[in-house]
């Protein structure tokens, strides 16, 4: 399976990813003998055509208006000051441009964060059910990542267990509000709690624990929820975000990582980020993304529309006798499956043309992930086929 | 100056770009302070708008033709197929499509490249006077980089000398023709005989060595110079290569990795490979410059235009006293400096206004690297001034 003289990090690294690989396959076969009318939440992917402000923003940064408007970037001026200037506003603290590294995406970001943090045989703590590539990116890395479980049921941090986890070689916490895949959004009291976690661990083992703070989702919540960056709670945080997820666009990538104006030291992490950026591949976002960003930065998600999808799938899933969660935040609902195998179950409704995430690829076993981000007709089409499942799961 | 806690991988590879952020603080300084009519030969950045029909290959691509347009993208396969067809038409090997993997320009195809061969401990070759950022990209890998000087005054391959430097412990060797900074060319017969070291070391020590063809400059040969790829001899090469020299943009980056058809055991490093792009913080070319490959493919550097100013800058620097080779290929031509202190004779020329980089900052020193991507008007300008310099400093 690995070619020789493989390095061990890069085969637990890909290991660990061997069930995402296998469900894509999975996913390209279903789509491939798919039908006309399939109905596709598997993936946080759009399925309407990316709206005419993203595309202009885009169009007119593309006509150069000086020579080196291509020429090499690394991380430009006016694209940082507008997003600390957005920072100081979401968070009322005083982010500085200097601190805001731009990345092609949220990926890019947490690769250079990873990568200036996290030495052979070091500790990271990814609360758990996580995002894909948490564990994988940890390992590759050279570091450990340490499960936590989040609270059954609620989902909510499980702040005595991120204690009981904390060692002398513990780097950094993930925090990933609103959650992918639970959608919960974290509350103040939570985030002050785990605050005084690290701070106490730090003094404990005198060491450094960053907040790695994920925010791709910030933009993405229901309801009343209310989201707040863990950065107001704890000073040694890095934000890490996309736009990826509020223009739904994640195929053409801009991101960021940016330094708390709280974090000690942050001038010499500073550095090292930026020398992470070069020596991780140019882990830079384009010029045009740069150029384009001033645009992006002040259009929003349809939250009317996502709410109303939202609605109508977690309504119609219960009508259709599943037992669900109504997610506070981000893309994906977390029925439960009417029997134990979910990838069994997953297989089930794509042969009635309705793709979705076996909830086990991404640590829910027992659970499928559903993408609101499918479009109207799909979800129209979805909803009794989802009924028609259960009825013959549970017959 | 390191947080505390840094990794030492992390430590050992900043470290080894130290100088050349000191010589880019340094040109951001002279920028500053400078004069309206300054000549800035110190990158291989443009000084001319970008050409139309690059911008309008991005414009055309822009436009949204289907909802998953700005989707989710790994390697596209109509990209890959053209860059299989080109390498194709390039090598006379059948290269396939599901080797290619799409990059952010060569520095990521690089990235994804060591990261998958790269484990702690292991060596890597690098020919010196080398790219900027090959040292610390292996350091930042875990690896260590064995510089190999190449052959005094011609510059080519020392053969010789790279076979002393493998080991046991060799994983690869890079070779980058057009060099920069040299402007050497290798010719057939090296690279031949590289390959038969190469193959030999691999059976003595049975061990697996690749050769990393990092072909950045292919397109950009002067005179009757002819580029060869390394592939078309050693089975065991992975071809990197990125448009952003090509087309002389090298902020808007797309590039690639390309496995040999001959290369044992290719399906598991592809596997590697794409590993390595997701993991490695999704290190895969944006959905735009992936649509818009088929458009770049076909577009050429303005060779007359590079050839005539390569040739101006050459004869006039001879012209001003100044001993030089003229390149054989690549952006940059490397007259030695009348006196040994190379940073000092560049801050004399920055006085007068003319930006060049100190040979020392690529370990050529006592020489300067002077780019031909400088504007016509600015060698106009700088030709006096650069033989003024001379004449003070043999003074």
């Amino acid at each position: 399976m690995f070619p020789p003289d493989t390095p061990a990090r890069v085969e637990r690294a890909h290991r660990s990813i061997v069930p995402i690989y296998a469900f894509l396959e999975t996913y390209q076969a279903w789509k491939s003998a798919g039908r006309d009318d399939a109905c596709d939440f598997a993936l946080g992917n759009p399925h309407s055509v990316a709206p005419e402000p993203f595309v202009s923003a885009l169009r007119d940064a593309v006509t150069p208006r000086s020579a080196d408007w291509y020429a090499y970037k690394i991380n430009e001026r006016p694209p940082r000051d507008l997003v600390a200037a957005s920072l100081r506003d979401l968070t009322g603290l005083a982010f500085e441009a200097e601190d805001v590294f731009l990345t092609n995406g949220a990926t890019g970001a947490l690769q250079i964060v990873f990568n200036a943090l996290i030495g052979p045989g070091d500790e990271a703590i990814v609360n758990h059910p996580p995002w894909f590539f948490y564990d994988g990116m940890i390992l590759n890395a050279g570091g450990l990542p340490v499960r936590v479980a989040t609270t059954p049921s609620t989902f909510d941090l499980d702040l005595a267990a991120i204690e009981r986890a904390i060692t002398a070689k513990t780097r950094l916490v993930i925090v990933n509000s609103p959650n992918n895949p639970t959608g919960k959004v974290y509350g103040e009291a939570t985030l002050a709690g785990l605050s005084e976690i690290l701070t106490r661990a730090e003094r404990k083992h005198e060491t450094t624990i960053h907040l790695v703070s994920d925010e791709a989702y910030r933009a993405v919540v229901y309801d009343g929820a209310r989201f707040v960056s863990p950065a107001k709670f704890h000073d040694r945080t890095i934000v890490i975000y996309t736009y990826g997820k509020t223009l739904l666009t994640p195929g053409q990538r801009i991101g960021y990582a940016a330094l708390s104006p709280r974090l000690d030291g942050r001038e010499a992490l500073r550095r090292m980020l930026t020398s992470s950026q070069i020596l991780c591949g140019w882990a830079v976002a384009s010029a045009l993304m740069q150029h384009a960003l001033p645009a992006l930065e002040h259009l929003s998600p349809d939250m009317a529309d996502l709410q109303a999808r939202r609605d109508r799938l977690v309504a119609g899933l219960r009508d259709g006798g599943y037992e669900t969660r109504a997610p506070e935040g981000a893309f994906y609902i977390t029925p439960k499956t009417p029997i134990a195998d979910d990838a069994a179950f997953a297989g089930d409704l794509a042969r009635l043309g309705v793709y979705c995430l076996p909830g086990s690829v991404v640590q829910m076993p027992g659970h499928l992930r559903i993408s609101v981000t499918a479009n109207d007709a799909m979800i129209d089409r979805a909803l009794p086929r989802f009924a028609a499942a259960r009825a013959a799961a549970a017959g």
